[in-house]
């Protein structure tokens, strides 16, 4: 199964995501696999087989969002270095969205840009990271803060890699495709209500589903200043939670989870979203055992919080409200006032 | 007076060079200047009433190319996120290609890719350094081997800054513009035969020229896989100067002046310039004071050092020859041999 993302810019960044069809990738170029201890234990052997390279090099970085900051991507660099790939090079980023942010940021910026290829090895990385060419690394003030935009040259998901996640870590890739359905496709939601994504077929069907979705947005808005904004429904709470909780307590998609609950709350009381479509959207992340609620301890903490997001451009917070379920609205002219009683349902 | 950088697929990048208009530069955003205490005690004042701004900071970077490196670049970024800049915020970099190249790599990667706008101080940056969108830092394995293509919002270019320029770094920038000349426009260097630039406008007329001939080659290559190599002219044979000498002993124009000598030689060799050019090439260097003439130690260990240049892609070495004075050749087929023997004239 392919999915072509075309930028209408130029079509120069446009590439392909192939789901499914690792047997494809074929390289004559200098190659370095990126990836961690955990990954490669589970999939490497397995991803090299599948390989057509005349030869390969590995870098192995810490397993761990704690590894994803500037010191790590430098050692990524050196080691580029070290193998003296030129750029002509191609770096492949083997696992979930932190060797694939990384990887990506590391070719950007190696000698001025090279070629890299995806494989992501979580269900988060195959339905959201992987495509859209957002790479990144964290720092002391926040997370993603230092990076670049840079597409991949292909995208390559294989759901064999899924069998081997971790429970938690599958649903939290679910709360992505429930999000990308419940904005962007009523039909793709009723699917998701029907049929269990535990069985294989249905999981390939959703993954490719949500690949198009997000192919759709990120060809429109490469650069995030319009529609892309849509895929942060539930993050802007969500990363407010990840925060107060030290990233230490929720996987990046529960906290998600719990902020779309958050966001359903304010669309309801605009008006937006009626109570019954928002009880369907808390229980669908409910069958996949996600939170869906989350103990405020301060209000205006949680409030004053929106604003360390780099996305709050000018101190003005953006929130994505579900209209309905398979449509949105970008609203930032909520007041302090709305928020704080949206908010005020889940505070102690 | 202004020069126009369009890129022509999308305009997205386009941007404008202004010399001798600093007036115009008016902002309503978040602005930090980005500078070293050398460029500071200069032009710090001037500059800045010059500038319609409500606010700035000033991050200050040690001066010298030793400190083009990764740890100074995490410095800027860290400061640009004390000061709690946002996505909407700008960089001025105020000072010469070092503080150039940093201040656009910052930007470029700073939340994934901020506004910034070069205000180049020396003669070498305002012709060559600030247009062309290359940015990065140095590191233990070479000269620009991190960094990124990243286009300013603008360049404004004042000459009088120039004056306060020691008479070696002109004269440096003095040879890049003679680069333009010989390789790009016959009539250019039959103007710079016959006017003195120590004139100002002399020299504003040279800037802008030179300006706009870059501008017109990298708006047809942007990310230097054709003809923008043509500014590589002297460079490749530079280059190695530099890394021969460590970078201490020549200025980085003063080694390319060498460099054009050196590929003349070649190109004498292979009869696409006459021995009467090339002639006048040196007369022109020498009369700005440029040395012309370089004792190689080892022409084999010279020649194995093209190999560690990052444009030496798949480990073949483009060389770019004059084709007569304004006009130029690309050349990826010259043997060893022959390099070896222009080399040789050279040798000790």
């Amino acid at each position: 199964m392919r999915v072509d993302i075309d930028f209408d810019k130029s079509g120069a960044d446009s590439y392909r995501v192939f789901i499914d069809e690792l047997d494809r990738l074929s390289l004559d170029t200098k190659v370095a696999i990126i990836t961690n201890p955990t990954v490669a234990k589970l999939h490497l052997q397995s991803f090299v087989e599948s390989l057509h390279v005349e030869r390969y090099d590995v870098i192995t970085v810490p397993d761990g969002e704690q590894y994803k900051n500037m010191e790590t991507l430098e050692s990524i660099l050196n080691q580029c270095f070290a193998l003296r790939l030129d750029r002509k090079s191609v770096l492949i980023a083997l696992g979930g969205g932190v060797i694939g942010d990384m990887t990506g940021f590391a070719a950007s910026i190696y000698q001025r840009g090279i070629d890299f290829i995806q494989v992501p090895t979580t269900l988060l990385a195959q339905v959201d990271a992987s495509v859209g060419g957002k790479t990144g690394v964290n720092n002391s003030y926040g997370k993603n803060l230092i990076g670049s935009f840079w597409q991949p040259r292909a995208v390559y998901c294989e759901t064999r890699f899924l069998k081997t996640l971790p429970k938690r870590e599958f649903s939290a890739g679910v709360a992505e495709i429930i999000k990308m359905a419940v904005t962007f496709d009523a039909d793709f939601f009723d699917y998701l209500e029907r049929n269990d994504l535990h069985v294989e077929e249905n999981l390939r069907y959703a993954v490719a589903r949500c690949v198009k979705i997000k192919a759709e947005v990120v060809a429109k808005d490469e650069r995030e200043s319009g529609v892309r904004a849509v895929l942060n429904y539930g993050h802007t709470f969500g990363h407010v939670i990840e925060n107060e909780t030290k990233y230490s307590h929720y996987l990046h998609g529960e906290a998600v989870a719990i902020g779309m609950v958050m966001a359903n709350t304010l669309a309801v009381q605009l008006g937006s979203l009626s109570k019954e479509e928002a009880g369907r959207i808390v229980k669908l992340l409910q069958s996949y055992d996600l939170p869906t609620s989350y103990q405020i301890p301060s209000v205006t903490d949680f409030y004053d919080t929106f604003f360390l997001d780099k996305k709050s451009a000018k101190n003005q917070i953006t929130f994505i409200l579900p209209k309905g379920i398979g449509d949105f609205s970008i609203r930032k002219d909520i007041s302090f006032e709305s928020v704080a009683r949206a908010l005020g349902e889940f505070a102690c």
